[in-house]
């Protein structure tokens, strides 16, 4: 069984993944950036159903049975999960030593049967069927009492920390809420409003690093970006958990998304990214004052040891520029879609 | 000038290098793991003095002059650094922003003028010496009353996030103390013993994860390891500052890394790591309790979505293995020394 235990010195958790153990030889990356693919044959392609634990959920045509082919989007579980969703939560301690067992679930949201088309490319509809199968997937995940956060996020090439090629997003149900996970709602009872709309009224006062504004979005590059054109979408309505999201803001989403990394990947030379969902934790007393919101997070530097030891970011672009760069980029770009 | 911004809702600061803005295609790396080096010719090989700026500090031949051929180590200000050691510390805030300048030191040590010469070939005198320079740099850096803490690290490979190949490590000497360089000494306040000192106590008792003991040291793969392999060589002697650093330790510590590197590049399939050092705060009023430490941080994996967004992170082998495989390989090393 995967254990999470507790950095006391770096006051984090590390997932101990035992079952996911590899040689050396086998890890994704080696020194000189070669990279590993896990398989040879893409599993999530149109036809390998098979090569997945069977599916949790789809979106298929008529008359496709699970785990066949003619599916839209899929879901399956991790081949590769380090968490289980089996017992009870519990910490255990040992002298400095504490640890809880790997409670959770980690699934794969497939978002196209099709290998060589990338999520940017995905017509709008298709990804707000995507958005659909996260809001479901969250609603289902949240009803088991043990599990307390779910991060929904995606990796995009190498850099980012990809180990397929293929399009997809992945779901992780946690038996712990993350600590920066409770910020928003920290600022909430101390002050008395939400962070995130405050923060969407003071950036309106220069309008330096808002990208674009959709009818239910404001898109900005944050004031400490972490990662060079690190970009956020947040909703205009204060909105505690991204499954409250409404039809009318995942269609929005959905454009807006499309247009958004269209122009990143062609004006920002191709780059890797990781894309996450912030939101409230699930089955836990409740305390009012989160906003959800979704970060587009380019990969173009990798972490040294000044950022791993400082646990600060360092990042060569101000956002004043990146949000400059992804405006002009928006207003000269044609869409072929 | 450079700032440090805080990011309120990741609770982290963020440099915001802005003097060495790039454009996307001159980042060190894009989707597809090429590496754009920075420079075509190598500012650290002997003969090419001229190409950094004046060295600060060398331990040189007779008879040879500053920033002239014929030096044994050169620490060198950094061409891309991200501080500047000017004005006062001080944070602005305007409303939800916070951020100070990025007031600080970034300096290079350069252990070996010969660039095919990887820092685990270096002589044990050598890799002496390269200690012996940070201890005099970590004292003159400390004379700063604005200097609160001095982080020395080293990146080796592309995946370490290292910008040059030939052999360097660094010294950031910074205005604030982050967060988690506190928890050795806030343990101490709570607890009234020595977390490390705790730790090692505690390790002994399996000694599961003891890769091995020298003299002076202790090396052991922590029980959260972060990353896989990762290995701290911890001094016996309860020591706040590594600047504090006996000569015996010097020479104790140059051979166990030495054999350690060896070692772990040979059975771990050449890995990109990251070393950092772990010491105490510097002009701050004073608490007793810190024990300075080093860590090896082999870099397999890049840090995905979920480790970026939980703070979280993954390890796919479990630090009783590593340990088991590193104390085994020691025990079958050949030194070729």
């Amino acid at each position: 069984m995967p254990e999470l235990r507790r950095d006391l010195i770096h006051d984090t958790w590390v997932l101990i993944a035992t079952e996911q153990a590899l040689e050396p030889k086998y890890f994704p990356i080696n020194r000189n950036g070669t990279y590993v693919p896990k398989t040879k044959i893409c599993p999530f392609c149109d036809g390998n159903e098979s090569l997945t634990p069977p599916e949790i959920a789809a979106f298929r045509h008529d008359n496709s049975g699970p785990d066949s082919s003619g599916w839209i989007i899929r879901t399956v579980p991790s081949k590769f999960s380090a968490f289980k969703l089996q017992g009870e939560f519990a910490i255990e301690e040992k002298g400095l030593f504490s640890h809880c067992s790997g409670l959770g679930k980690q699934e794969v949201v497939i978002g196209n049967s099709n290998h060589s088309i990338d999520f940017h490319q995905f017509s709008a509809d298709r990804i707000g069927l995507v958005y659909r199968m996260f809001q479901q997937r969250y609603q289902a995940l949240s009803a088991d009492s043990r599990i307390k956060y779910i991060q929904i996020y995606k990796n995009r090439g190498l850099f980012a920390g990809a180990s397929q090629e293929h399009s997809h997003s992945q779901i992780v149900a946690l038996p712990m809420v993350p600590k920066h996970k409770r910020n928003i709602i920290g600022y909430y009872q101390e002050k008395g409003r939400c962070l995130i709309c405050t923060l969407m009224e003071q950036e309106r006062q220069t309008g330096e690093r808002i990208v674009c504004e959709s009818d239910k979005f404001l898109v900005l590059c944050p004031y400490a970006s972490r990662f060079s054109y690190e970009t956020w979408i947040i909703p205009k309505r204060h909105c505690e958990h991204f499954a409250g999201i409404s039809e009318e803001e995942i269609k929005d989403l959905s454009m807006t998304i499309k247009r958004l990394l269209n122009v990143m990947l062609d004006s920002l030379n191709d780059p890797a990214y990781n894309i996450v969902i912030n939101t409230s934790p699930v089955n836990v007393p409740y305390k009012e004052g989160n906003h959800w919101f979704m970060e587009i997070n380019p990969r173009f530097i990798v972490s040294n040891g000044f950022e791993i030891s400082s646990g600060y970011y360092t990042n060569p672009v101000a956002p004043e520029i990146s949000a400059a760069i992804l405006r002009k980029s928006l207003t000269e770009f044609k869409p072929s879609m």
